[in-house]
């Protein structure tokens, strides 16, 4: 039975542990941050960058396979590895920077947001389906497999 | 298979959907109050907020989707906008308030706690099933059903 | 048809819920520690060590259902179990510090590094038997069912 269900959500699994090999990155660079002692701002720095990406890792986590779960993967798992990435540039830019000039309390808003319209979009299709026995499932999925692409544009 | 799937699980992702607008409202308020900068105290008890109700939320999504798969997907769904009600009024109250008498650092324990019986319930009515053949999940799903509304009960 | 689906997670839900139960005991060990005022530090401590356990948590989650559906949920309900008491004695322990040595500030690094394998031992296994139409799946299981064993060395 599991791995029908292995086959529905393996690229899913894999957007996950990308995600959380980068936690463990993050981590590590706070732990080490935290050790030198001689520079007070930079740890208050990536200490902040880190908890921001925490405090909306759930959401995330939990949008991206909503959304897997509801539509269809591929979209899904692609749309995860724009927000990682999303992510690496704001942690980044957090470190490097002097000036207080932060990026913005939030980010990838865009992405979560294409991932919040592909579960409302699974759901209302699934209802059709339900209650009016129209099928547009194969028509959404390849409207939405195209649509992703859009989130490469910056 | 996946449209199997979904009809057990499409309430659970639209509440999660709602947590997630939540989020998205939270976070934002918190960036605003950050931006403004002349009342410290304001962002601190907004941040304070903010914080606290992102710290209990991974636990809030893992209850409520194991007792949504364990036993019933309507009365886990119902009891987690119970809890999204209680999150927004503590946000509010914790940000409108003058004086530091928040209202603790938990919120929503009877719904995690009834949350929780139905897992145990569900987890204990499986085993039974597995073990003694007996299946008591239409009358638990029915007790569930009339006990989640006494979750109304202020 | 969900009745299946919690034969294949029953072990991972038993852990969660545990983990959602400690959690509980960790938030009112700050709460009572913030409401007594008269040891500033001892609050500061509970609750930073409250923090790290929260901000790892949703990762540890994440990486557990995706070992236990990928591959087999005992040796990941196993793992779990380790995380919780290793997470229980760093919780303890970091409340019981007069000197600032904290224990890190990751923890159970070995059992997640472990879960992560799981998973991509699992993922490369579905690939094979899609692409290949080989079934190593059986000898996986012996084997990270036997290598679980070696997490409970020290």
């Amino acid at each position: 039975m599991l791995s029908i269900v292995v086959e529905h959500i393996f690229l899913l699994v894999i957007v996950t542990l990308i995600s959380v090999l980068q936690n463990a990155f993050f981590a590590t660079k706070v732990e080490r941050e935290g050790k030198e002692h001689n520079n007070k701002t930079a740890f208050e720095r990536v200490s902040c960058a880190n908890r921001n990406c925490m405090d909306s890792y759930p959401t995330f986590l939990a949008v991206m396979w909503c959304a897997g779960l509801c539509l269809n993967q591929a979209p899904a798992a692609f749309a995860g590895i724009i927000y990682l990435v999303a992510r690496q540039k704001y942690f980044v830019g957090y470190m490097g920077q002097t000036s207080q000039s932060t990026p913005g309390f939030l980010f990838g808003k865009r992405v979560l947001a294409f991932l919040i319209l592909m579960c409302i979009v699974g759901i209302f299709n699934f209802l059709l389906v339900r209650y009016f026995g129209n099928d547009y499932k194969d028509t959404m999925e390849t409207i939405t497999n195209a649509a992703s692409a859009l989130l490469l544009i910056p």
